[in-house]
């Protein structure tokens, strides 16, 4: 057995997200199946650990999975190998041989996510899958001023979807960065953190551009904070703006080596 | 009556092309539906003319159809209707009253193609319906010696697909370029002429990088035009890079005011 790390990129659109539900088109399933060929269909089937799940519709410029092959195959060749029978939507970036101990979802210490939003006073046709929609002019000084808000170690709770599982919505944000991508006339979030919840991203986006926009005060996340009520984000910007950018794994970043806040270690 | 002038663009990937065609998603069929729900279904039915076809996977920036309305309506409220009922793969641009004299087709006096070539090392899956792929470095002064013999009026039928049913193959192209998009790693190629045969931009594009990437002779379109002979020119590049970029009608460009070149003014 040998356990093989494998980064790759994925256009979510035609994705049911990644996490396997039967009878739909899922990352999971359909890596899996194409795993479980190469290896002549192994009994017990092999499975797939991923860093964690995208929901349908959201994008992978580098998500991370690991499984573990019955022969060894050179990294490189189990790239192309993958390559060469998975659909078009999907391309595997990078293949590594991993110690038996490395874990996909265990081992991560942080993630990294974009949010493309386009500002085109129309819907264009070509980024319908690809970015949100935002056609109110915004003030970037604004939304810098909510990012230094949203970075930290704080309670979440109400920037999460009800029907988000977890114990504590205590997570830390690191960085959180917005620039105009002048070429594709679009705001483009990013978020780096040690764990994002469910629909996060996408509601402190919907925040975020409310503010630039004016419509909520420059310091409604400090407000938000103490409320600890998710009806008061409202909106959820649409999952088609949404890249999962980068996957840390333990002492990748020495800046965040773990999950945990500095003062928890 | 009022006759209306729509400028369109639409995301090809999910239309079987331009034409109307029994139990198939086109853009005509989709535009006629819609146009005819906004008139109340009128008898008989309005009728949507295109400036031309533009193939399954094929993409338009610009493409621009007519058609004549029951009753008059602003331009500008006909625009916000139609997209209101129109999928989100086709937004309508631009709306214009014009004289019932006016066609769409018959009055095109010139067209302009882009083709997007991607040159990055994988296959991005995000690229995938929007670009075609070529991954042989390219020598971009070849591909403008290229680019200069193409320019001009010339028989093109070894560029031209075999089922293509035209009286000549003599068409005249006033512009050709290429430049590299540094920003998205493509090759961007545009040609404009008084006419493009079936499949003729992306035949060209095929000569073009074989070129660019020495597999062909700089000068192996001044060969081609003399053997007419179109399984010389042998790649179709795919349909995904193309984009219709600008239709030009009589008298719009000052330059080239009608189809014919000048000296059969």
């Amino acid at each position: 057995m040998q356990r093989y790390k494998v980064t790759l990129m994925y256009d979510g659109t035609n994705f049911a997200g990644f996490q396997r539900q039967p009878n739909k088109r899922t990352v999971e399933s359909t890596l899996t199946d194409v795993v479980n060929k190469m290896a002549k269909q192994p009994d017990p089937a092999i499975v797939i650990y991923g860093s964690g799940r995208t929901d349908a519709g959201v994008h992978a410029l580098a998500q991370v999975v690991h499984f573990d092959f019955p022969f060894l195959i050179p990294a490189d060749n189990m790239r192309k190998g993958l390559n060469s029978m998975l659909p078009m939507d999907m391309e595997v970036l990078k293949v590594e041989e991993v110690a038996p101990t490395f874990h996909a979802r265990y081992d991560v210490s942080g993630k990294q996510y974009q949010y493309r939003m386009d500002m085109g006073e129309f819907r264009n046709p070509f980024k319908r899958n690809y970015t949100g929609h935002w056609k109110f002019p915004v003030d970037l000084a604004k939304i810098n001023v909510a990012l230094a808000d949203l970075v930290g170690e704080h309670d979440y709770t109400s920037f999460v979807a009800s029907g988000a599982q977890t114990r504590t919505f205590v997570r830390t944000i690191y960085e959180a960065t917005c620039h105009i991508d002048e070429a594709n006339h679009e705001l483009v979030f990013e978020f780096y953190g040690n764990g994002f919840m469910y629909n996060q991203v996408r509601i402190m986006v919907g925040v975020l551009v409310e503010i630039g926009s004016g419509t909520r005060p420059v310091h409604d996340v400090l407000r938000l904070y103490e409320v600890k009520d998710r009806k008061q984000a409202r909106r959820t910007v649409p999952a088609a703006g949404l890249y999962l950018k980068h996957v840390y794994y333990q002492g990748e970043d020495p800046q965040h080596p773990t999950k945990l806040p500095q003062h928890q270690r």
